[in-house]
């Protein structure tokens, strides 16, 4: 065992988009075990938007991550030494160990994965992701057979878990990507009815006349990953009682680029006209739920009823360059760094 | 009885807000009722600020006016003659009578007034207005004794309606008025905890600085009659899982005076970071709550337990000018015409 552990710190808060200078990868000593606590030796780590989040110091649900503290996020790992009951050396346990190589975390914040699935889907379809969709989509979306729901960022691990549950339950979807082969994935992988690709149209109003003639019935659901141009495309073909869970706004985690000024008037002109439903959420209300979603999802993961796709970059010190790209969107499925 | 009537009507559409130029005084012949229908002579008439929606020609949850069309709206009036069965002459009914002073309606569209209260309470704490707020907020609000709401225009047929019934259920209320006459009948006539006078403040700052004074727990429940500044003001201060009734936004009802630009993301990231819930609603969907709302609050009214107040104008020929001025909140209290 090697006695010490590396990991990646926040250098210095990113200005609008995060770039390499504002990640720090270091070296610590191994932590031991007090009693109670379990080391991990992490084989997996999640790259998920909600982390660009935690790099500013703004108050938000969760705390911000300090100057020089190690990048929060869940991984993936095998027991190197336990000083807790119910685990032993070996294990594969999930939980949140920070961007590095290894973590010594309490048993109770552990959860030891079932040996039957790769463990990497922790991270994603069976994790805090697929939990979200799940969660979001019969909490908020409220879908009806026979109802149509838009979501955006629909090949990575939440719209895609969103529109094969609406799909599954007789909606027609569409997705959103970015890029052909994105929206070949959403059809061909995912089951999608439709996949627009927002890149190909350069405003709102081009964006918009694609997803009417895709949605002949207008939107019912609009899943809210990203905000931004999408959003503004999309309230205008909103039905009466729509729903938009708001899960995310990927296109405005930058701090720059919004370029829409006044649509606040237009936006609630829609709430009151429409009876619109917006509810924001966060997965970490819900984690009660947890059991509830694997007793569901995990027999259609094993038995491939729901697809997933993950992207796997390789080494910790390529997180910071991958977590930024995939906030560009360069990542094609669940964002997984494999150390 | 005389044989012709008379009605306002939409001359032309506003551009931003009315003026009296956009409405005209006409007479038209009486009608005769046919089978099933009741002929009403008009002697209060209800102006609400969802009227100045009707004026537009753009899609919205109910048909637009026509040019030439007679204004709609809700009345009280004495039956001429009925040709229906249940209805006499003389009765006191209420119904969608437009500006006029006569209507022929069918006999299914009108309601029949109890004896007890005066027939302009149809109109106002027992008409749409009460109802709006009583639905609106335990459906949408879904208040906790010792949370906090904050309403605008508060001293309105349906923010007083809004606070009374929050404050009865052991909310803190906070009122948000025009002026100090407004804020002193806030709190003296409809209990409110706290009133602010919104013309006390010249920008969104200011004012949410002295919510936020009025509500050291934050904001639960923020009632949305306005929208504008006060909106601005508020969201800051809303507590996580707050909920935001989105019932009017007469700040922008005119079209014009929308000084916020690029509010949307901060709006948005609000929904998200604090897990709001903000719904639309209309309360033509709500209409089959009526007799639950008249069980529940009519005697309240009779007792004197729930306040109203009315603003009583004269005369139908002054009916476009009084609604100008209550558009920019010239009235206190319900606006009544009595002809």
């Amino acid at each position: 065992m090697s006695a010490t552990m590396s990991r990646i710190t926040l250098a210095r808060r990113p200005d609008g988009s995060p770039v390499p200078e504002d990640f720090k990868l270091e070296n610590a000593p191994l932590p031991s075990p007090e009693q109670g606590d379990v080391l991990i030796e992490v084989t997996h780590l999640s790259l998920d938007p909600y982390m660009r989040g935690r790099m500013d110091d703004v108050k938000s649900y969760a705390p911000s991550v300090d100057i020089g503290g190690t990048m929060t996020g869940q991984g993936v790992g095998r027991v190197l030494e336990s000083r807790a009951d119910g685990i032993t050396k070996g294990d594969i346990v999930t939980g949140m160990t920070g961007w590095a190589s290894h973590a010594c975390l309490p048993a109770s914040d552990i959860r030891r994965l079932d040996a039957d699935l790769p463990p990497s889907t922790a991270l994603g379809v069976l994790g805090m992701p697929g939990l979200t969709g799940w969660v979001g989509l019969h909490k908020y979306g409220r879908p009806q057979k026979g109802e149509t729901l838009v979501v955006g960022a629909a090949t990575g691990p939440v719209g895609s878990m969103v529109g094969q549950l609406a799909k599954s339950m007789g909606l027609r979807t569409i997705a959103i990507a970015g890029g052909e082969e994105k929206c070949r994935l959403a059809t061909e992988t995912f089951g999608f009815d439709a996949a627009i690709d927002h890149r190909a149209h350069k405003d709102a109003k081009s964006l918009r006349e694609a997803i009417a003639k895709a949605a002949p019935d207008g939107v019912d659901i609009y899943w809210e990953n990203v905000a931004g141009k999408l959003l503004e495309a999309v309230l205008p073909l909103m039905n009466v009682h729509g729903r938009i869970p708001v899960c995310g706004m990927i296109a405005w985690y930058g701090g720059d680029n919004i370029a829409d000024t006044n649509q606040l008037p237009s936006l609630w002109r829609s709430v009151l006209v429409k009876r619109l439903h917006v509810s924001g959420f966060i997965i970490f209300d819900h984690w009660n739920e947890y059991p509830a979603f694997l007793a569901d999802v995990g027999p259609k993961v094993a038995s491939g009823d729901i697809a997933y796709l993950e992207d796997v970059a390789e080494g910790l010190k390529n997180m910071p360059q991958t977590f930024i790209e995939m906030l560009k969107g360069g990542n094609v499925g669940k964002q997984i760094v494999k150390l």
